[in-house]
């Protein structure tokens, strides 16, 4: 099942730079693999926000929640999901 | 460039039902069109309502409202557009 | 996997009567089968309107909108789907 | 009389991490009384969010009140409370 | 327990009159009744709407649905319910 | 005249507990002093939360605002002020 | 006491226009005498909306909303009330 | 004085045809004269929507609302006026 | 041209004490300056909250800019402004 | 493609003076740069906030988060974007 996932990153604008670029890494790295898992289907920044909304492909909502609670950013993330259903008219459909 | 397309259509809940099968039809060839023509590129349905969330791809958003326009439901139509820039971690980055 | 459903039912104050009344009763038709068929595990109305809030199992989104959108009622619900995941420290797990 | 409580946790990112694990095992541990006593039937993660939803039972507010604020993890939560009716179609009725 | 009550009344700028000075009767009787039953504690005019807000008394949430579901412009009201608690500095306890 | 007033405390997670001992003892203090007064006339809590609504009575917004700034907590607080109208159905009036 | 009231005109597009006319000298004519009454002070359009936002003087919300509900569009409109508290700072105080 | 004007076209999905294109057309020549009269200085659609964003040129908020109103749509038209202040890095600035 | 104003004052609810007793006393006379020159016409207090509702006088929003910016308690001011336009029923036309 | 971007500045009441000059002017040079390169087309203050709005143009929404985030006080922003398409009755049309 897909879920379109919409990411909003709390990271304070006077945080510490070091452990920013840290968690930046490990985040790409965590991304890399939920890729390679076939999780995290797709991935866009929204324009002019420390945000992204993906689709994400998980089991369920359980399974869902601790791949995105392992983002290395989890604790500053404000994230909002929702349910995918499919459409007869998705050019997607049968492609995966 | 793509867009996230969030629609919602507002049909009367006591609409004729010929009018409204015969435009859901024409949505449904139009949308076979757009996917063809490479605008339309996933289509989910909002579980529970009559509305759906979809990745089109465009030049810029004066292509995009002339695809949303020519939809049959299109006076019927509540849509929100929400343009997407490219990730780096997106996995769909390069297979296109 | 259990999604949680608040229904508002936007009838006309002003509706025909006769058609009200046998639209109800084919809901609560419905909502039996739904609930034999395991799908609807709890309905509660929200008070003072004419809306419910309810539990709901599904394999995916998908077949929760089948189930949804088979009410009689649905052309004039507006529906509110929220994903929920399993809690260590929910009751009813393992009880189902 | 049932309630829907929907809860945020508002620990900040930055809280202590010890601090946190201690009140993470005092609030399970309250969870569980909380079931025992009957006052919490279930209770959902909301995917992506450190936050729940739940069902709870109490006398009326003052009791559902005594019981929320005692979750050791009260001073950090945003408690959002619903009160439910009984609905006629409930699958749940006459189980309890 | 206590509820708080919102009611907005949604009838039509240009509805029957008549049909209108009826059910105005009949609210009013209707809210004599609720009064008299211990229902209705009381009831203010929202200053400039055809709305009001009212302290309603009742067991639990669906002796309250049914309470405010048998007021004549029912099918009309938009209705919020906000359930109360007992605050220890009220001044109300201990007098009714 | 009366206002509903819908009061929010915003005292920090990890305040300084003596003080906010204090605070709320003054607090309960000051509403009964209120209550005396004849302008605090009902305080219920909102279930869940640390959080109050109350009726109040005042001669006009001037001495309401009088009132509310002299609760210890007001740095604190959010409060929200709507007026009320007196309704003829009111079971309250000539009550008072 | 004065108060801040924002009106919003919901008169149907299509709406018969000898009727809005009529209705539009009416509320012309009202508003003079409010004015002259001392309960309309100031008056202003919100620009490029069939709305305005008014101060009123009025003993209290009664005398308010029946100034209010005196207006021959009472049925079309849509009116939200903020109380007002004098301020030291007002270059109106002593004034009137 | 520039404002930021958007403009949401509720022209009911539907409606006559024949006084729609007339209405259309009407009002592309009022832009036109107001384009003329430097009132109108740009123009964009909001992609997906009947419904534009403006940067119209008036002495003051009534001069303002004098053009808005002269739309031929104005009875179906939800405007939204925002005012603006000239930016000391705009790079429109002593170009007009 | 005149222009509705809301302004919050978001200072700390643990802020220095003395540096508040400073700018409210600065506040003051600025507001007087901003009366004499004829800018601030209106000032109300919002009951209940540190906040204000006043009727500014600017040539334009530029001029009106320089006006609340140069309150001494600007930088912690959420400010929210509405453009005003002439009705022809406003008592104040003419008076000024 | 031209955008309309709407910027909020979040830089805390009580932060550092010398640091907040710095990135003004740095800021200010960059608006020049991106004036420059045809980026930022208009700019305008928000009345009351420290605020802006502008018009952006840019090849799509990647490029255009690449101009927003190169501002000093990126970290600072609140930033939202709305795509913008042609209207046949824009008086820029052509002009550029």
């Amino acid at each position: 099942m897909e879920f379109l996932v919409h990411i909003e990153v709390r990271w304070p604008a006077d945080g510490d730079e070091a452990r920013k670029a840290e968690l930046v890494a490990l985040e790409a790295e965590r991304a890399r693999e939920l890729r390679d898992a076939g999780t995290l289907r797709r991935l866009w920044r929204v324009p002019g926000r420390w945000a992204n909304v993906g689709v994400w492909e998980a089991a369920d909502a359980t399974e869902l929640h601790a791949a995105v609670s392992s983002l290395p950013f989890f604790p500053w993330l404000e994230v909002d999901v929702s349910p995918l259903a499919e459409h007869p008219s998705d050019p997607g459909l049968g492609r995966a």
